[in-house]
C-alpha cells in the first residue's frame, strides 16, 4: 500500500515544515524578521551551540540542536570554518572548573571522588555540545558529514585535532560494533542502497549495474555491510565474497561477467576481494576487524561445505618499495641476480609475454617475501597497509600470487602482485598478538620458502 | 513462512553453540577441563575483564565479552557483588598516567594537548572496559541489567556510587534520543512487549489483559513508547493517551471499561494519563521530557483537530504533606478554618458522602494551591515529584481536581486529588527556564485562585 | 515510528471518508436525500447487484460493490436472508442463453465450441456477482461473513443451497493452498491474532493469556497458521505442536503450565495435539490436510533430530457408539465379557480409582480397537470423524490410549479414550487411497492386537 | 541480520531438496532409476495430469503438481506443445457426465439442481488441473508463463482457444481486483523489481538506471504497480506519474533528465505519462482500469492541491490511418486543404523547421479530431486502441497536442501527435456507459471545435 510522504517524512518539530531552517536559527537568536545579517554567521552558530549547552536548551533541546545543524550546512564555507574553530577554543574544558577540581585532588589525591571531579572537569564542553546535537532528527548522519568536512581542514589547521578527537571519541562509543547490524546486500536490496555500493567500492571499481548485479545476484557470490539505525540507507563498510572451489589466485576470474557460477553448496572456500569503507567522516572507528569475522562465522553456520576463508588483496605498497629498493644500489633486500631480472618489469608490456611473465615470476615472488617478511618502515612497521590490517586482525600470509591482477593499477601498484590472506580463528587471537606484540608475521611455509637463500 | 530457529537465533561466534558460556570463559582463563574452582569466581571475572582491555582483547574482544557476561549473570550473588566491587577499585584510571598528565599539565597548563592529556589519563579504566563488554551480542541488555544489580547495592556500598557514576555517563551518551525511535503500542503489537506494558504500568495498575485492550484498542485511545535498536522488545518508556472532549477531571471515567469511545476526529484533546519508566538499569536517563514532547507534535500532525495537550496526574505527595501540617500546630500554611474542616478527612468513607465531601472541597483545594505554589521542602524544591517532573518540563499547573482519583490508592496519597498539568509548546521553553532558574510554578489563574486569601 | 491513522485506512474510493455507507448505496439507487424507504431493503440490494452487472458495473465496479457489501451488513436479518433467496431465485443461469446454448449444442454435440458455450450459459450469474463484489476492499472478508450468514440458513431454506454451491466453488479457488501462507504464531505475534487463537481453539480449550502463552513461547512448543493475503489478522486453521521424548499418551502432561520444557534439539518426536479451524464461512474449504504435511515438512527441515510425527486426537464418537453397543444385547462387537466389565463404567468417578481404571484397560482398548477397525456407519464409513480426517489424510492409526484425557470433556465423550495417528510421509500416499477406495484403515501392530479374539 | 539461504528458500516438500525434479516426476510415474525414456515426453505429463486428479492426488497432490510443473518446464518445445494440444484433447469435459446431466436436465428443466449439475458436467476437466496444479510452491507463475507460452502458439494451433478460454476464466477469477495490492515503486525499491520496470516500460523505453532514477527519485515523480501475493516480485502493471502545474502538452520535457522538479505540493496536476502492462500470460485480465482510478483516489486523499488527473498519452493509430486517407482520393474525412498541407508531412526533417511544423498544425489537429470523433474500423469502434482503452474506462478526450512527442517513433506513429485524456471521477460511470452502449466519445469542446467545418 503506498505511504503518503507525510507518514515518510518526520513531522517538524515545534514549528512549521516549510519554514526555512537557518530561518528558525535567527528566530532562535532573537533576530525579528528583516534584522540581523543576511546569514548566520560563526559567531551565531557558536551562540546557538552555547543557548543548545544552557539551561533552556534542557527544554527544547532537539529545535535548537535541529536549527544549529541546519544552519551550519547552510552556511558558507568559511563560516562553517569559522564555527569549527570555536569549537577547537571556546569549548574546551572550563579552566575554572579544572582550576579548582585540581584543588580538591591535590589536597587529596587518593580520594576517587575527586579524581572523578577532575575528569569530569577536564572533560571539553564540546563533548557535550556535540551529544546535544544528537538529539536532533538526523543527528548523527550531520555529525559525521561535520567531522568530514573538519578532517579536511586538519592539515591546515592542526589546532582543529582536538576537536577531532572528541569526535572520535564520541563515535567510537556510538558506533560501537554491539550498535551494528550486519546485512546482507544483495540483487532484492533498495536501488537507494546500491548505488551506494557502487559509488564507495574502492577496491575493483564497479563499473555498471550490470558488473554490480554480477557481483550481488549470481550463486556463488554474496555482499554484507554492517549498517547503524541513525544511518539506515549507508552502509558502513561492506564486503564483497565470492565462493569458490580452492583459493583464486587472480582476480580478472572472479570478476569476469561470462564466467559459470557454481551452486554454494558446491564451494569450499569464500574469498573476501573488496572491503571498502564509505564514511570519511567515520575515519578511525574500526569495523573491518569484526565484519570479516563475523561474516566468516555466519558463512560457517550457514554453509558448513566451506571451510577455507580467504582474502584475495591488492598489495598497493609493492611496487613502490621495489623501485626504491633497485635505486638503492646497496639494498640488501635484493640481489644482483634479482636486479638483473628486474630490467624486464621496465617494458610496459611485460605481462603480455608469457616467457618474460614467468622468467619474472620467481624474483618477484622473493622480493615480495621479503617485502613482507623482511622489509620495515621508519617507524619498525610493515610496509604494506593492507597487510597491517589483514595481520592485524589475526590473519596469516597464505600465499603470494604472480599476474594476480594485471589491470594498469594492479601493474603499477604490485608489478600484478595479489596475495591471500587467511582466516583461521582458531589462530587469529595468537596471531595477532605476535604481530601486535612482537611484529611477528604469520606466514605460511610457502611464503616462507619464497625468500631468497642467504647469498652466498 | 516461518522463520527457523536457525535464523531468528544469532549464530555463535568462534564456538560451539552449546557449549556453556561459563565454560567458555573457564577455558579462556587457561583452565583444562577438570581443573580450578567449580563455579566461576569475582576473580576470574576481573581477570576477564583486564583480558579484554588487553591486546589479545583487541583481536577477540566480542568473545571475551561474551564470556565475561555470560559468567557474570551465571555466578551467585557474592561473586557478582565482588566483581562490581573490582570495578570500583581495580579499574579506576590509571593513577601513573594521571601523576604523569599532571605533571605535563602544571608544566604548561594552558596547552590544551596537556588538558587533553590529563583528561584521558583521568578516564576510569572500567568505561573503555563497558563500551568493550557492549560488543557483545546482547552486551547494551545486559550492561543495563548490571546497572540494575548495581543500583540495589548503592544504599549498603557507597563506593560503588563511582561505577554508577561510569554506567550512568555512558547510558547518558548510548541511549540519547536521537538514537531512540518512538512507536506506536496497540492491538496489534507483539503479545511480547504487550505483557510488558501490563508489567511495568506503574501509574493506575493495569488489571489484566482485557483492561490493556480498553487502553489500546479503542478509537480514542493512545500508547507510545521509545525504544533502542539494541533492546528491541523493551519499550523504555511508554505514555497511555485518551483523546477527549474537554479537559477530564477524574481518571476512574477515562478507564471505564464501559464507556463509550468517540471517534478521533471528534477530540479537542488530548490526555497524558499513565506515563512510566521501564527499566530501573536505567535511572537517570530522561526519557519522559522527550517522549511528552514528541507525541504532542506528532498528534498535533496527524490530528490537527487536538489542541490542547494536558495530563491527569497523580499528587503522590499531598496526603502526606497535609498530615504533616495539621500535626504542626504553628503551620502557617494551613488556616485554623481549613484545619477544622480538615477533621471530616479522619473519616474513612467521607468521600462516598456526597455532602462531605463537597463541605471539603473548597478547604482541600486550598491547601493544594498552597502545597503547589507555596510549599517548599529542605532543599527548597517543590514538594510533588510529579509536578517538579512536569513543571521541570516546562508545562504549567491548569486546574486542581477534587475527587479526582477516589480508588484506594488515589485516596492515600492525595485524599483523591488530580491535577492537570498542561503542554503548550510555545510557553515551555519560558516555563522551563523559570523553574529551572528561580523556581518560578507556572500556575493557571483558577489555580493561583484558589489559593487561600491572606488571614485577617 | 508511528503510522497515522490516516495512513493505515483505505481512503474512500470515489467519495466522502465518512458518508455513510449505505447512504451510498441510496445514491447510487438514484434516491434522492429525503426520500426512498428509511433503510435499504432486499430488492435494493438485488438492484445494486443487478447494477454491478451491468455496463455501469464495469466502470465503477469498486464502488458498488463496496456500496452493496456496506448495505448488506447494515440491513435487518430480514432484509439480508431476503437478499441470499433473491441470489438464489434471481440470479442463476440465464434461461435464455442455457436455451439457445442447448440447441446448438444438441445440433453439433462433438464441437468443443458448443459445449463450452453451453458450460458457460449454465454458470449461475451470482458467481460473477460474487466475483464483482470481491472488487471492493474487504470484499473477500465480507463474502466469507455473507456464506457464514448463509450456511446458518440452509437447514429451514434448502434452495439456498444453489447459492451455497458457487460461494464452495469459488471460496475453493480463491483459498487454494497456492495462495495460502504458513506463519509461526508465537509469543511475538501480534495480540489481535493471539486473541483470535484463544478465541478459535476448538479441542482443548485456552482458559486464558497465561494458558495460551504455555502453549506458544516454551521451547518445546509451536504453533502454525495458514493465513490469506485478504485476511491478514485471520489465521484461517492453525495447529499446536508439542516437541517431545517419546509419543505422549495424555493430554495432562502437555498442557500442564508447571511441566519443565526441554531444549528443542533434545526432541524426537512432533505431536499435533489440537487443530482448529476457524472460519465457518470457510466450511468444506480443505485445510488441515495440507497444513499438517507442510509442517511435518518444515520440522524435519528445521530440526532434524525430530524423526517422528503423530497427533494426540480425541476420539469425540466413542462413547456414543459404545453405549450404543451395550444397549444393544446382540451387538456382535462387543463380548460379553466386556459388556460385563463396562459396568463399571456407570460410576461417575470410575477413573479415579486406579484398580477400577486398570481393569477397564483391555475391555475398553479392545473396545477402541473395534470400534476403528470394525464399525461402520450406515454409510459403511468410519464412525469417528476425527479418524476420518486423519486416514483420508492419510495417517496411520498408531496407538490407543486409555485414560488420555479425563477432562469432563474426555470421559463424556471417550471415556477417557485419546489415540495417536503416525504422519510418515513415505506411507501417506499409500495408505490415502486404501482409505479412500476401499476404506483400509491403516493401524499398527498394536492395535491390530487389541482387537478381540475371536469368541470360542 | 543475514537471512541464510536456507531460510529464503522453501524447503523441498517430501524430498530431497537436490533431486532433480524432472528425477521426481520419472518415479512418480513409476520409473526405476535407468529405466524409461531418457526424457519425460508428453505422454507423461498427461499421465501425471491425469494422476494429479486421481483419488492419489488428493493425498500429495503439492508433490505432484510440483514435479508436473518442473517437468514440463524441462520437457522440450515439442513435448511442451504436445501437452498443451493435450489439455485441448484429453481433459475437457467428461462427455459421459454431461450426457446424464444433460438427461436429468431435459426430465426437469425447471430444477435448478439439474442446471447446476448440467454446469459442473459441463466444465471442462482441465479446471480442476490447473487449480490442482497451483498447489505447487510457485504454481500461480508457473501457470502464468505456461499461458505465455500458449497464446504464442494460438495462431497456429486454433483448438488451444479453449483451453486458453479456462486459463483466462481462471486468471480473471485469481488476479481479481480485491486480491491486488497497490504498492509505490520508488528508488528504495529493490533493484530486482525496477530492473523489471526498465525491462517492461512499454511506452517510452527507459534508456538506463538513470533515466529510471530520472522517473522516480524526484519530488515530483510517483510510479505505481498492483502486485499479486504469490507474484511477489512481479509487478503486473505500473503507471509512471509526473506532477505537474498545468497539463502538459509533450513528453520531452517530462522525461529531461536535466529539468528542475518542483515540490509535490505545488503541483495542481498528475499526469498518467506511461502505463505499462507486464505478463503476457495475463492477456485479457484487466487491471489498467483499476490501477488508474486508484491512484487518482490516492494522489487526492495524499496531496488535496492536485485537482487535475490527466494522461498525456501516444496516438499509435493515427499516422496509418492518415496514410490511408491520404491515398483514398475519394475519402471524405479530410478535405482537399488538409491533403495539400499534408505534403509537407513527406519531408522528413518538417518538424525541424518551425514555420512548417506551424502550417502543418491547424490541418493535422483537424485530422486528429476527425479521427477520434468520426473515423471507425470495419467493427465500427474507434480506430485508435490507447483511445479505446481510456475511453472505455470512462475518461474523456481532453487535449490535441501538436508536436507533442517528436522522437523518431512519435513521428512515425503519428506525426508527433499527443493526446491528454482526462479523468474526472464524477463523470467516469456515465462516460463508459455512453461509450460502451452508444459509442459516444466523450470530448471537451476544444477537441471538438478542432472538427473541420462542413465544406461548402
Amino acid at each position: 500500500m503506498p505511504k503518503t510522504e507525510q507518514s515518510q517524512r518526520r513531522p517538524a518539530f515545534l514549528g512549521d515544515l516549510f519554514e526555512s531552517l537557518t530561518e528558525r536559527g535567527r528566530r532562535l537568536l532573537g533576530w525579528r524578521e528583516g534584522t540581523g545579517p543576511d546569514a548566520i554567521q560563526a559567531p551565531d552558530l557558536s551562540e546557538l551551540g552555547e543557548r543548545l549547552l544552557s539551561r533552556r536548551g534542557e527544554a527544547s533541546g532537539v529545535v535548537i540542536a535541529r536549527a544549529l545543524l541546519a544552519a551550519f550546512e547552510d552556511a558558507d564555507p568559511a563560516a562553517r570554518l569559522a564555527f569549527l574553530q570555536a569549537l577547537a577554543d571556546g569549548f574546551g574544558p572550563d579552566a575554572k572548573a579544572v582550576k579548582s577540581a585540581l584543588g580538591a585532588f591535590q589536597a587529596s589525591p587518593d580520594a576517587p571522588e575527586a579524581m572523578e571531579a577532575l575528569h569530569s572537569a577536564a572533560e571539553p564542553r564540546r563533548q557535550e555540545l556535540l551529544r546535544r546535537l544528537n538529539l536532533a532528527p538526523g543527528g548523527t548522519a550531520a555529525l559525521v558529514r561535520m567531522r568530514e568536512e573538519l578532517l579536511r581542514h586538519l592539515r591546515d589547521h592542526p589546532d582543529l585535532r582536538r576537536v577531532d578527537h572528541d569526535f572520535a571519541h564520541l563515535f567510537a562509543s556510538w558506533f560501537n560494533r554491539g550498535f551494528l547490524g550486519l546485512r546482507n546486500i544483495d540483487w532484492n536490496t533498495p536501488a537507494s542502497i546500491l548505488e551506494k555500493i557502487i559509488r564507495y567500492e574502492a577496491v575493483h571499481a564497479i563499473q555498471n549495474w550490470d558488473d554490480l548485479r554480477n557481483r550481488l545476484q549470481p550463486t556463488d557470490r554474496r555482499c554484507y555491510g554492517f549498517f547503524h539505525p541513525q544511518l539506515v540507507d549507508e552502509p558502513l563498510i561492506f564486503v564483497e565474497v565470492a565462493l569458490t572451489r580452492a583459493i583464486p589466485d587472480n582476480v580478472a576470474e572472479l570478476l569476469d561477467l561470462s564466467r559459470a557460477p557454481i551452486r554454494a553448496d558446491e564451494a569450499d572456500t569464500a574469498v573476501f576481494y573488496s572491503i571498502s569503507n564509505t564514511q570519511r567522516g567515520l575515519a578511525g572507528v574500526s569495523f573491518g576487524n569484526f565484519l570479516i569475522k563475523q561474516v566468516v562465522e555466519d558463512l560457517k553456520t550457514e554453509r558448513p561445505n566451506i571451510r577455507t576463508f580467504v582474502t584475495l588483496s591488492p598489495v598497493p605498497g609493492f611496487a613502490t618499495w621495489l623501485a626504491a629498493q633497485r635505486k638503492d644500489e646497496i639494498s640488501a633486500l635484493i640481489s644482483p641476480d634479482q636486479r638483473l631480472a628486474f630490467a624486464a618489469l621496465d617494458r610496459p608490456d611485460w605481462y603480455e609475454d608469457a616467457a618474460t611473465a614467468e622468467q619474472l615470476r620467481a624474483p618477484l615472488l622473493a622480493a615480495a617475501a621479503t617485502y613482507f617478511l623482511r622489509a620495515r618502515d621508519k617507524g619498525k612497521r610493515m610496509v604494506d597497509p593492507v597487510a597491517r590490517f589483514h595481520l592485524g586482525n589475526g590473519a596469516r600470509l597464505e600465499r603470494l600470487n604472480h599476474m594476480g591482477d594485471v589491470s594498469a593499477n594492479g601493474l603499477r601498484q604490485s608489478h600484478g602482485l595479489m596475495v591471500n590472506y587467511l582466516y583461521d580463528l582458531g589462530q587469529i587471537e595468537a596471531n595477532h598478538e605476535g604481530f601486535a606484540e612482537r611484529g611477528h608475521v604469520a606466514a605460511s611455509d610457502s611464503v616462507k620458502a619464497a625468500l631468497p637463500g642467504p647469498r652466498s
